[in-house]
């Protein structure tokens, strides 16, 4: 599999007009190789050169993990002294006779630090913007990937079935956001969340990126919950929105129309769709219920590896919807000092359409 | 008390010879300003520097995490259409007039993302290496921050001790650290844990990074436990050892060993000691002991808000330990195909030498 993603990497380097790419711990690294390195204050890089065996820069206590395919790799390793590392990219990098090169880095992920070593240890070679090709590369997911997502979402979905039963008023923010979180390891998640869950209630709700509180729920409160779990390695992101004993009109409506909008977002993907698309579907439906200027964050992201990843789902991203994108559709209502209202699905292009892979009752 | 930090930053800005300082999403940037951002798709940047109210550059969508401080922030946000954000940099940069200035940056923290907007955004100025100051900044630990590591220490020795009944024989790594996991939640950790338990059981002890399995314990196996907890942002590493039912004598003898490096570990330290005499103490009683070559990584790391930062406790550091230090002190023998032991204990320096935060039997 890793070999496959390194073939199609070869070939979009050559169309990307790049001799190598060079990544850091995280999931591109991951993505490319299958290896789980931390971003920690020892760097780890790879570095991805056709028609050779990948490169790899690493501490010498990383190295178990390399039991068994050190022969298909270039290992470059060091001790505990940060003195002594600039020498070990100084060789890994001569050793790949990329003077003068194109090595494409991951701005988004690389650190000044990995970029330093790199550039210190090869300054005759250029070090250009390979965030688009490695956008590309990841945002068509497998079968195996959304296999995983759906277990991704499944957890999650299962995780707050569980935290359902404790919902109810005089119960605080905090003390939902802790048992969720509980459920979401009981569940089966890996051990890193994609994100802390978010638990915002009446006023709180109006903030999209609130932190659970003291606040004890109280009675006509509509209460947001955006949760997610990951499972080997690619994550889910979804909300969920709900009213504690009877809510007013107003509460009732604007979680209409986004649920409305929620709809039409998830029925607006498909393959050669622009993404931009997808965002004004989903606030077409809350414009015209007059709340157009509650809805002010964009539609929605790419989800895998990243919970935000490519592509984004905001008005002015022309980019096409391809077979195999992943995303979510998340709009919402924030109505200052009163409430809010969020629905976030996780969605899959395929050959007909869009997938929910979320299905839990809206 | 954020105040109080910046000051002494600046003060220590002239020190270095720095007139800004830019930091990113991060615990530097809540350690200076108390926000709590992440790492995200969207650049979050600040920018300090004396004498003028910090300057902060940050999506719209989290504007409302600056609620009641706007006045002693100068701020700059951008909308969801990342064309849009370089202009916003730009701007924030012109108007802190920083043309020709020394602004330090955080090589372990900084991405490539916000380094190239602020290059962009500001080509006349340098950007010097602002790591060190930063380390020593954020090293020396006040009495709330330590109140803070203490409660990350006993809500992880909590945890461990809810989880000790149901380590026995025949019981999966995996399944033991998902227990530890949920104990750590419900103990009260932050929701972000500083780093995922590391069990290993056997054999697998003896790769210091290694990853929780499916293989089930075993009588006489030795079993490493590695793991944390975080409080107010401020994180926890402990390690004990364990024997399932009764162990062969060389595993008792190694874990003599370590633990007589522990005990001379945490003994060495205090003010004005080199960070190299905590790992010359501790490496010594296991080179006596004739493991000297089954010991292979540093003695320790600092830790506090990040879980591995300055200062580092290896054998080359000449660093002096200063009053408020934190530290792990962590010695191990790693005895490949067989099994592996290691003790860590989380350390204070203080007025009369270095003391134990974690008092959880070794």
């Amino acid at each position: 599999m890793f070999a496959a993603r390194c073939e199609k990497l070869y070939e979009m380097m050559t169309e990307f007009g790049l001799d190598a790419l060079a990544v850091n711990a995280g999931p591109t690294l991951t993505y490319l190789s299958g290896f789980d390195f931390h971003l920690m204050e020892r760097p780890t890089v790879m570095v991805f050169v056709a028609g050779r065996r990948p490169t790899i820069i690493l501490p010498e206590l990383e190295m178990k993990k390399l039991a068994g395919v050190e022969e298909s790799l270039r290992i470059f390793f060091y001790g505990e002294n940060p003195q002594s590392w600039g020498g070990v990219f100084t060789d890994a990098l001569a050793d790949l006779g990329l003077s003068g090169a194109k090595i494409g880095v991951e701005p988004g992920r690389m650190r000044l630090l990995e970029y330093s070593y790199l550039t210190k240890g090869m300054e005759e070679a250029q070090y250009p913007d390979g965030g688009e090709l490695i956008a590309r590369l990841r945002s068509r997911k497998d079968a195996t990937e959304i296999g995983h997502m759906r277990d991704a979402v499944r957890i999650a979905e299962d995780a707050l079935e569980a935290t359902l039963p404790m919902i109810r008023a005089g119960v605080t923010e905090k003390e939902i956001a802790a048992e969720l979180v509980i459920n979401l390891f009981r569940e089966g998640s890996d051990p890193e969340l994609p994100f802390s869950p978010i638990v915002a209630g009446g006023p709180n709700g109006a903030n999209p990126h609130a932190q659970p509180t003291e606040r004890p729920l109280a009675e006509g409160d509509l209460i947001i919950i955006d949760w997610g779990a990951r499972y080997n390695g690619y994550c889910s992101d979804l909300t969920r929105t709900f009213g504690i004993g009877s809510v007013d009109e107003e509460s009732r409506k604007i979680h209409e129309f986004v649920l409305q909008a929620n709809r039409a977002g998830r029925a607006a993907g498909g393959a050669g769709v622009p993404c931009a698309e997808v965002d004004r579907a989903a606030r077409r439906e809350i414009e015209s219920g007059g709340y157009g200027d509650f809805f002010r964050h964009r539609t929605g992201h790419g989800i895998g590896m990243d919970c935000h990843e490519d592509p984004y789902m905001h008005g002015e991203n022309e980019q096409s919807l391809e077979i195999g994108m992943t995303y979510t559709v998340e709009p919402g209502i924030y109505l200052a000092g009163k409430n809010g209202v969020r629905i976030e699905d996780d969605v899959v292009v395929t050959e007909n359409g869009a997938e929910s892979l979320s299905t839990m009752p809206r």
